[in-house]
């Protein structure tokens, strides 16, 4: 077998603005990529496995990065995509070519048996997890525009995206998936996971199927938009009849969430409570509970920009917000939450990497006319988005 | 009406060791206090309603303070319960007598108008929550011998009485009610509320309410004694197939709750899940979180003593194993969870004080034989208790 490392170019590099349904991920557009990219990359957690893939765009310059997700319940659906992608890929590159697959998350262990066997010719390789996670988020900070930003549903932009910064480190990630990883990150290979928490993804879904009638992570996330908490979660209020203003607690403050349900009228009646109250309670429960978490490390390192990774978020309004808020609320504003358009490939980009990794010194690129969303053709993330945006366009270079 | 604020002697005090049942806390023996105690106190939480009061032998010296609870749902029957008390004791008191109610906790405001007119001639004087938290817990810290307690299920005797010390303060109480309050406290009367969460008792309960048939807290805490969390919840081995023995995370630790219940079968039948499993499961989750929040905050303030009040606790083994454990797990063991057989009645008790405050020089009392827990009479909670606690018997006196 030959090894055909593919330098790997991301100048000009562009996020897709196409429109999207909302479990997809956007392409990143490399239009100066020379040669085809024959790695897959596949990190597999404990709800989902994500999968970045290159293609070239037929007999030109350039081409595109591909993120794609699959339930790991179905690890065999993701196996069977992953295998007809390394068959085209055998189209497009000589002969005898090495096939690599870089496989990280538990599954990338777990499944690692199941891999080998069901992609002949194919080398697996078990990237360490963590290690992936940082790779991928470095490269997200440092080589794509548009892609870093923060939220808060009261601006008149609810979306903001960060201007590209010197001070890339230290920072904090916390990657929510079925549970949460906290990393604390002092430079591109220094990092160490200083805590997490078992509330996490997982804890948010299970709870959610077993209590309402959703059928998928976006029908839980849909159902939550007209829920009313309130119903369900006992305020400052409800327990005070007021604001407990000694201690500045507002009336309208969360005392106890699901502390409502708990009553006579419930043990009668089960069905007391709705879905979409449920739903929003339990969302607001979650988040809220990892950004103190977050915020109480991030406190105890010193660390002021906070990173929320992981397939949790999905864009979601409410759920960044709450996010945005309990960092701001805690901190007294001095920290910032800082989300990503890629947040649940973090790890399955940093794997895809590590089979050419890019050089530390390579931190650069420019905001181009070209790379601005566009839009007309934005998601319900980006609704907010809106010419005013445009005044963070400049000509940034880090390192 | 004539004022008489009785003189509080608890020189000798001892908690009560006669059987009970699971809901029922013990009284506290004063044999030394000579004339009889007119006030009655309530301290009315989001769920639960705490009334302390004292009752004199009749006839002779001394006499004993009560400590009972009502769900805050059905308040009337507690006011009845308050009504009667104060019947009874205008048969022990001289007529025209001022009778006082002492009042704290959310319900104390919100319920003030109807405690006033469901008893006339009744003074109801309202105290502010936190006051009250800390002046009951230092009473019980400082004039309650065995009291105070670690607990280890590894251990022989689970439960260790914890010796006098002299270096009371600074320590955190951590008051897990509905919700949760988090205080720092540095000397008698300064303390600070520093931080707590929504996700508290009445979080486990209402979402336990949901989820099972269980119809009372005591009921909940009884089914989960045979569940199996790793049923719902998503191991570290479950995702990796073994240890992540690179960060430590050992196989067997939860990595996701509820993280196993979002699965395909699960969505087709909603009742593949146990409710033991899932009682379990949740205590897990709260406790957990709640520990991994007391220590986050004790590590930022510098405090190395948690105490653990509230009615979530109420001497179940399973929580006070999983907040010590906790506690241990992410302090390297630098820090000590502990708890009170008393840790329900804090405010109220606090409150009952506050009508004759006890000198904060008046911090002393003397072990005696008669006050050593009755080996041949013990709750649940104290099972493990056996001889080699009478080691701890010494006259110590604290300030």
């Amino acid at each position: 077998m030959t090894s055909t490392l593919a330098i790997m170019n991301f100048l000009g590099a562009s996020v897709s603005e196409a429109k999207l349904a909302a479990h997809e991920t956007r392409d990143i557009f490399l239009p100066n990529q020379m040669e085809h990219v024959a790695q897959i990359a596949v990190d597999i957690g404990g709800s989902l496995a994500k999968v970045v893939y290159f293609t070239s765009l037929a007999g030109k310059r350039g081409g595109r990065l591909h993120f794609k997700k699959f339930e790991t319940e179905y690890i065999d659906d993701c196996i069977d995509f992953i295998a007809e992608l390394m068959d085209d890929a055998r189209q497009l590159t000589p002969p005898g070519t090495e096939q690599v697959l870089k496989a990280t998350g538990g599954g990338a262990h777990l499944f690692y048996d199941k891999l080998v066997k069901r992609l002949p010719g194919v080398i697996v390789q078990k990237e360490d997890e963590m290690e992936c996670l940082i790779a991928g988020l470095n490269f997200f900070i440092t080589e794509i525009p548009y892609e870093i930003f923060t939220y808060n549903e009261l601006a008149s932009d609810p979306i903001k995206f960060e201007e590209k910064t010197r001070e890339v480190y230290p920072y904090m990630l916390v990657n929510i998936g079925s549970g949460v990883s906290i990393l604390k990150v002092t430079g591109p290979n220094d990092f160490s996971r200083i805590s997490g928490t078992s509330l996490g993804g997982g804890t948010l879904w299970g709870l959610l199927s077993l209590l309402t009638n959703a059928q998928s992570f976006d029908d839980m996330l849909e159902i939550s938009k007209d829920g009313d908490n309130r119903n369900v979660d006992l305020l400052v209020g409800d327990i005070y009849g007021s604001d407990y203003s000694k201690l500045g607690l507002k009336a309208s403050r969360i005392a106890s969430s699901f502390g409502k349900v708990f009553k006579k009228g419930v043990r009668q009646d089960r069905n007391a409570f709705e879905s979409a109250d449920i739903a929003k309670s339990l969302l607001y429960m979650v988040s809220n509970n990892i950004g103190q978490i977050a915020y109480l490390n991030a406190q105890q390192h010193g660390l002021k920009r906070i990173y929320f990774g992981g397939c949790f978020i999905r864009g979601h309004p409410i759920t960044m917000n709450t996010l945005s808020y309990a960092i701001k609320f805690w901190s007294n504003g001095e920290m910032k939450a800082l989300f990503l358009r890629h947040e649940g490939h973090l790890g399955a980009t940093g794997a895809f990497l590590k089979h050419q990794p890019i050089g530390e010194a390579r931190h650069s690129y420019s905001f181009s006319e070209s790379c601005i969303p566009n839009l007309n053709n934005l998601g319900c993330v980006y609704a907010g988005l809106d010419q005013s945006n445009r005044s963070m366009r400049s000509s940034a270079s880090v390192e």
